[in-house]
């Protein structure tokens, strides 16, 4: 194993994360609350822990499936843990867990908090954290890689692929670097639009802009105690809206650029990711409707919740935990099935739950003629074996993980639907989910061992499993 | 499609219940409590109406595993049909949507109840309710297949692997009767071993042989209003070693009849089996001990639930819905487990969650080294990337069944816990769940639409999903 590329690529990304904590020490100089040396100390920290790290160039730049795994699973880690420092340096977080689990909530774009009282941190620390979840979001290693200029064997294009969320990378253009361009482009101009638009809507600059970074990343952490529901409805109509384009694969913009209109709209998954979207939002409109005087703001209610948990950002302008039954039965299921693929939200992915469903009614078909050869489609074309096996292991994995986080957290004193949800809401990244960690509540009352394993769901869900038992497990380190 | 082999094994199924509903009718006529005509008459229509779908011999008695599914799916519906209407008749349960929810947890060998006060009925219909359980239990088709004396080409033992619970179906000898009739007498030894266990513990005979009955089956349905609970704690702990017992693979005991012990003990699954029920009930034990005043008694309280539950029969003798949060969690955990393949349990069954637990550890080992070639190792031998595929699909429909089941009983109007494991309860063919439909609850409060999904569950749960998904396939029936 290459571990000095390892070592060496991790601190690229700690230089890179100083440089970014750069971004709070100026809000801070504009706004005076005296919260800059705590960031900017651990900014300059950072950046000399960084250089160390990353001063002797490696000869050997080849890093392959495992090295890739690790780097993405280690580097998200020490992320988290170096932009946890400033909450507990500006005692804004006076307990390390603490600070340490609204790190990852923010890198991992969950926004899940532990935080009763948002609105008395400063507004650096508001600023940053809700710039974790910008960085989270399109992933921090797509700029790595665009800044590593790796050149060697198809080492880069490993790294990016543990990263992108779901079963289908399309190669947009022939190099990894291409790629990550490509996407981060779509990804700033997307943010830029929608600041302009909220600024419209007569919101300040300061919320405008983090309010943006929350929807990019699909994070969720607001700057107001009530999420958005303090927001003008025309705002709010702009995040639901903004929400749903975050959840749709990014390569399928790419397609609309290059004027392939058509594939666009032939692609099965955002159809899919779309029939669900808004079938949960009819069914949950008419089912509170007898709550609303009108049907409009029914509606505009259940879409902006379901576009919320559903791209896995978190934000409410409801507590959707006071809805019927079947509403929140909706609700969790819909947090389960998660954004697209090569999105910025998280969850199963509406990719993999297609695929899903299709390899279990051709097991239906096979158990009626069993000599029959039936092979599954999926986006036009027939999925291949290996990866049908590849989603439904995961999909395993992820259940496994589920029933585990759950059985840990129920050590805690907090009842049933909180500790079930809690861990849908850590699982998927999105933040809310129902009780306790309701969207009026925060996972403040739990144990800081929860903390720590509600932090475990949040790394896994956002790096898709597979680089966390990587790192954890024994073969990789034998010999 | 041969549709007239499959009325005709309607037929001698029919004709197969008559003959046992008279004895019911027995019961009632030693009891004098006047329900023995409501049994008589029905098992004398059963019986005409048997032997006018089978009095027509089949020149082509072929039959293939769509038939064999088919015939398993409507042999389950019919009989239950058929067993509900003497509760009806009876007047003992008003309500014909009632009396099938009991008939079918009855066959399913699931032992949910909609009666409140079990105690207020005759019985002859508290026999029959256990009956149905005993006959469900080892799987009415069994019988069939081992009095049709089918001799062509391979269709019987179909009709066998359709009805066998998991995925791993030991020819213990060469023929389909063969087996059927090995499987009946280890069945038939075995209760009658608890019957005569019951009788020493100074149980009376009727309660001896339903108990019996319900444990064999691992059905649930107790004669009594607190389940076991008011029974002699000698008699509570044979139970609980024979619902332990019953959810053992029947293959295993074959292995011991013909002296291959060492086999016996190297199975992979019974090893598993036990694990998990041991430290489901250590864990429970001390979770619990704080409300006890000593650990024997909490020892026994906590593994006659685990066997009760795991096993899927479902009798209690505490109410573990008031146990702490961390001991309802690993019941609901192990209910979904369920029992061994090949024994008369349900759930998902612990076969498949060993084989499902290693295809997701292979893909671990696949995503650091990618180009490996990983094979599934299970009991010893190399698993056939068939089977494994069909374990993986077979969980996602699992999983996709449970989705929709607790989205359709979320119209209902109770709430998330007692929905979420009702279907849990139903679907895994166990009885109790958690909160309205507890140890101490029942299924009465639910509307008769939700009373018919979960009744859907229960033989979706029994048949292992696929005879009723063919079933109603429109695919099945074209042309």
């Amino acid at each position: 194993m290459n571990k000095r590329m390892i070592v060496y690529m991790l601190g690229l990304l700690l230089i890179l994360e100083g440089l970014m904590l750069l971004a709070p020490v100026t809000v801070d100089i504009i706004y005076k609350e005296g919260v800059w040396s705590a960031y900017l100390i651990t900014a300059v920290a950072l950046i000399i822990i960084g250089l160390l790290l990353s001063v002797f160039k490696c000869k050997d730049r080849a890093i392959f499936s495992k090295e890739g795994l690790i780097t993405v699973a280690l580097g998200w880690i020490v992320l988290s843990i170096g932009g946890a420092v400033p909450f507990y340096l500006t005692d804004e977080i006076p307990d390390f867990i603490d600070a340490i689990f609204e790190t990852v909530s923010g890198f991992t774009t969950t926004g899940a908090s532990i935080l009763t009282n948002v609105e008395a941190l400063s507004h650096a620390s508001l600023f940053w954290r809700s710039f974790t979840h910008w960085i989270g979001g399109m992933g921090v290693l797509v700029f790595v890689v665009a800044i590593v200029k790796m050149a060697s064997g198809g080492g880069n294009i490993y790294l990016l692929r543990s990263e992108s969320p779901g079963p289908e990378v399309s190669k947009l253009v022939p190099t990894a670097k291409g790629t990550a361009k490509i996407l981060y482009i779509i990804y700033i101009v997307m943010t830029f639009i929608e600041i302009i638009a909220l600024l419209i809507c007569k919101l300040p600059l300061f919320d405008a802009v983090t309010l943006s970074f929350g929807t990019a990343g699909t994070g969720g952490f607001s700057i107001s105690n009530t999420s958005i529901a303090g927001y003008p409805i025309s705002a709010q109509v702009i995040i639901a809206v903004f929400m749903a384009l975050f959840g749709i694969n990014f390569s399928c913009y790419y397609l609309l650029l290059v004027g392939k209109i058509k594939d666009f709209f032939k692609n099965e998954e955002l159809r899919a990711y779309l029939i669900i979207m808004l079938g949960a939002t009819g069914i949950i409109t008419f089912n509170i409707l007898n709550t609303y005087t009108n049907i409009a703001t029914a509606f505009k209610d259940a879409f902006f919740q379901v576009s919320s948990v559903m791209t896995t950002t978190g934000y409410t302008t409801v507590d959707f935990d006071k809805w019927p039954e079947l509403s929140r039965a909706i609700m969790v299921i819909v947090m389960c099935v998660g954004a697209s693929a090569g999105s910025t939200g998280g969850g199963l992915k509406v990719a993999r739950v297609v695929i899903l469903a299709k390899s279990g009614l051709r097991e239906i078909r096979l158990a009626a003629k069993p000599n029959r050869v039936s092979s599954i489609r999926f986006n036009g074309k027939t999925a291949s074996e290996g990866m049908v096996r590849n989603v439904c292991a995961f999909f395993v994995l992820y259940v496994l993980v589920f029933v585990v986080s759950f059985l840990l957290i129920s050590f805690d004193k907090n009842d049933f639907v909180s500790n079930l949800t809690g861990v849908v809401a850590t699982l998927n990244n999105i933040g809310p989910g129902l009780g306790v960690v309701g969207a009026t509540g925060n996972f403040s009352s739990y144990s800081a061992f929860s903390k720590l394993v509600f932090s475990a769901n949040m790394l896994l869900g956002r790096l898709e499993l597979l680089p966390l038992f990587v790192l954890f497990s024994p073969k990789t380190w034998k010999r």
